[in-house]
C-alpha cells in the first residue's frame, strides 16, 4: 500500500458541488492497494496504520485524477497536413471535399491500412498521451464504414487495451457518414448498423457506447434516433455528435434518448439545452476543432448556467482537430468557451468520466475508485492552464503504477 | 568540422524567392566548424574533404534553422493567472485594471523582485524554450520604468548572455506605458527615456533595440517619433508595438523611422502596409496574445501579398500571452493569421531574424551563418505544424555545440 505524500494541493474532483468544485485538500497524501485508492486527506491526519507504508515523495506538485479523453477518433490511417496547407489559405471545406479530401478520404486511407499498422500508430498516439496525463480516452470506429472495417478499429481498440496501460472506452460510430457504396442505398447501411453491426459488436464486447454524427451531410435525428435506441437494446450507451454547425436537434434528442454525452453544441437551442439539463446529459466541449475550423465556439457558460455538466476533450482526428493534445483542449476550453480552470479541469476528470458512462470507477480521487492520478508542475490550476508549456504533467499514474514502471514491464 | 548526415529533408529558410521559399534539400548534409556552418547540401554530394570528418546522424529527422522568437517580455516579477480566470467568466480587461490588475500590478511585481530571482526564473523559461527549438530570443525590458529598474531588467538579460546558450537580442521598452509616479508628468518620463535612458543603455551596450508601446493608453505616434529616433541616434534599432487595438498610424511611423519591425498590427491600414513594404518592416504576428484576448487576428494574408515579410513569435508576457512555445504560435498563425506552414516557419527563422536585424548571421542554415538548428520528428513541414503535439523537437543546436552538452558544461 504506497503512500503519497509531499502533495503541495490535490484536486479531488469529486462530483458534488458543479462545475467548479474541485474539493482541493491541501498539502495531502493519497493512499492505494493495488489499483484503488484507499484514503484521501491532509497528510497530517493520515491514519496510523498507513504511516508505516513505503512512501513517495510527489516533490511539492498539484496532485489531479489522471485525465479522460472522452471523445476522439484514435484509429484512422494516413493524415491530411496537405488539406490544413489549403484551409490555411482559406479554401473552404467543402471545395476540399470536392477535390476528393475530407472524411472520405481518411475512410479510404484507414481501409487501406493494416490492422498491424494501425494498432502500432495507435501505440504511439497513447504513449505521448500518457505523457501529457491522459489515462482514460474514448477511441471511436467510423473510417470503416464496412461490416469488416469498422471491427478491424474495434479489434485495433481490443488489442491496445490489453497490451498497454492507458483505459480505452471503445465506441461504435459506424453512423459517421454514409459510406460511397451506399450512397444511393442509404437504407441498407442504416440496416446494416442496426442489425448486423450492433448486434455483432455488443455480442463480442467490442464497444461500450454507440455514437451518431447529426448533420446534414451525416445523418438525421430520426436516423441517430433508430440506431442509438437499437444500440441501447444491446447494452451500447449513446452518445451524439450534435449541433456543430447548425441546430439540428441534436440537443434534445440526445436527451430523449437518455444519453451519456451530446458532443460539439456549438449551436445547441435554449430549450436542447435546458432538455440535456432535466435528463443529465453531459455536454462535451472540443475547442481544439473550433479552433482550427475558426469556428464560433461552444458557449460553456450557458451549459453550466443551465445545470449541465461540461466535460472538454481533444476530438483527436486527422481532419479538425489533429491534436491529442488535452490540456490544450482545457486552455482552449477557458479562452474560447468561456470555462474557468477548474471548471476545465472538472471537465476533463468527473465529468468526462461522466460522459463515457464510467464515473462510478474514474474520474475523481476517492476511496475505492481507481488510483489514476497525475503529478503537476504548477501552483494551482489557474495558473496549469494559464502558463501554457509543453507539458506540465511531471509523472502519470494508472491503476497505482507510474507510466515508466508500465514501460518497463511491457 | 561534425557533419550532420541521414537528414530527410532540410530547410534552408534562404531569404529569396518570399515568405514561402525554404529552399528544401532532400537527404541533406550539413557540415560545420567551431560555431559557424561551412557546407549545406545534399549528401550524396558532400564534398571529398568532409567526408572524413567525425559523424552525426540526424535519424531521418527534417532540419530546420533554430527558430527565433522575434518578442518576448521574458523578464518579469509575479503571474497573473488570478486575472486570467476572471476574464475567461468574461471580466473586462478593463475592469480588471480598475481592480488593481494589468501591466502595472506586473510592474509592481517586477520592482519588487531582485536581479537574482529575475534571473533564476528567465534561466528556467530559455532551458524550455531551447528544448522546444528556440535558440535566439529578443528580450525586452519595460516592466520596470524608472532608470534603476529597467536597467535592472537588461543587466538580467545580459548575465544570461554569459551564462546559458540561448542567444539574447535586448530591447529597451522603456516606453511601454507612462509610470504611475509620471502619471502628471509625462514630459519628465519621455526626457527620462530620452535624456538618461537611451544614452546610458546604448553606452555599456545594455540593449540592441528600442521599442515602444504605440496605443491610446500609451504612447502617441509623435512620442514614439521622437523615442526611435533617438534611440537610432545612439544605434538602438527601433521596433514599434502598433495597432493592435485599432489603426493609431502606427505601421506608417515604423516605415517612417524605419524600423525593424512593427508588431501586432490586427489594425494595420492599407496605406501603412504600403509603407511598410516600400520601407521594408518586418512585419510581426502575435497570434498568441490574438487567442488570450479573443481577438481579431492579423490578417497576414495582407502583408504577404503587399511584399512585406511577416515573422511569427509568442509575446511572452504575464497578462495577453503567458505561453513562450513558438511552435504553439506558428500552428496559430496558420490556423488564425492566413500563413501555410511554410510561411510561417520562414516568419520564426528568416524573418524574425530580420525583425530584430540579425539576418547577416542567423535565421537560415548556409554557409558563413551560426551553425543554429533543430531536428525536427515529422515528415515535412506541414505535418510538424498541423499535427501539434507538446514538442516534436528532437534536439536542439546553438552554434554548433547540442543543447545537453551546453548543460553539461554549464
Ligand atoms: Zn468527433
Ligand atoms: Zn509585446
Amino acid at each position: 500500500m504506497p503512500v503519497l505524500t509531499n502533495i503541495r494541493q490535490l484536486l479531488t474532483c469529486r462530483a458534488e458541488g458543479g462545475q467548479e468544485a474541485l474539493h482541493p485538500i491541501e498539502r495531502a497524501a493519497l493512499v492505494w492497494e493495488g489499483d484503488t485508492i484507499r484514503w484521501v486527506g491532509p497528510e497530517a491526519e493520515l491514519p496510523a496504520r498507513f504511516r508505516e507504508m513505503p512512501r513517495l515523495d510527489a516533490g511539492g506538485c498539484l496532485v489531479a485524477p489522471g485525465l479522460v479523453d472522452c471523445h476522439t477518433h484514435l484509429a484512422f490511417g494516413g493524415w491530411r497536413a496537405d488539406e490544413f496547407r489549403l484551409r490555411c489559405r482559406g479554401v473552404s471545406y467543402l471545395e476540399i471535399a470536392r477535390q476528393g479530401g475530407g472524411i472520405r478520404r481518411t475512410v479510404a486511407q484507414t481501409r487501406a491500412a493494416s490492422e498491424d499498422a494501425l494498432y502500432h500508430r495507435c501505440l504511439g498516439f497513447l504513449r505521448e498521451m500518457a505523457r501529457l496525463g491522459i489515462t482514460t480516452v474514448e477511441t471511436k470506429s467510423g473510417y470503416g464504414l464496412s461490416f469488416e472495417e469498422e471491427l478491424k478499429l474495434l479489434r485495433v481498440y481490443r488489442r491496445l487495451q490489453a497490451t498497454q496501460p492507458v483505459r480505452l472506452i471503445p465506441t461504435l460510430l459506424a453512423a459517421h457518414i454514409v459510406p460511397p457504396e451506399y450512397a444511393d442505398r442509404r437504407e441498407a447501411y442504416l440496416q446494416l448498423i442496426t442489425d448486423e453491426l450492433i448486434p455483432h459488436v455488443a455480442r463480442e464486447r467490442l464497444a461500450e457506447c454507440c455514437d451518431v454524427f447529426v448533420e446534414e451531410t451525416a445523418f438525421t435525428v430520426e436516423e441517430a434516433r433508430r440506431i442509438l435506441e437499437r444500440g441501447k437494446a444491446f447494452g451500447l450507451r449513446p452518445k451524439l455528435h450534435a449541433d456543430q454547425l447548425h441546430d439540428g436537434g441534436g440537443a434534445r434528442l440526445a436527451a430523449e434518448v437518455g444519453a451519456v454525452s451530446a458532443d460539439h453544441l456549438e449551436y445547441a437551442s435554449d430549450e436542447g439545452i435546458q432538455a440535456m439539463a432535466r435528463a443529465g446529459v453531459v455536454a462535451v466541449a472540443l475547442p481544439i476543432a473550433t479552433l482550427y475550423l475558426r469556428q464560433r465556439p461552444m458557449d460553456a457558460r450557458r451549459f453550466v448556467e443551465a445545470g449541465v455538466p461540461v466535460a472538454v476533450a481533444t476530438d483527436f482526428n486527422p481532419g479538425s482537430a489533429p491534436s491529442y493534445h488535452l490540456p490544450l483542449a482545457m486552455t482552449l476550453a477557458c479562452v474560447l468557451c468561456g470555462l474557468t480552470p477548474a471548471e476545465a479541469l472538472k471537465g476533463a476528470t468527473c465529468y468526462a468520466a461522466r460522459a463515457i458512462g464510467r464515473d462510478r470507477e474514474l474520474g475523481s480521487l476517492e476511496p475505492g475508485k481507481k488510483a489514476d492520478f497525475i503529478l503537476i508542475d504548477a501552483e494551482d490550476v489557474d495558473h496549469w492552464l494559464y502558463h501554457f508549456r509543453p507539458n506540465a504533467v511531471q509523472a502519470t499514474f494508472i491503476g497505482g503504477k507510474r507510466l515508466e514502471d508500465h514501460d518497463a514491464t511491457a
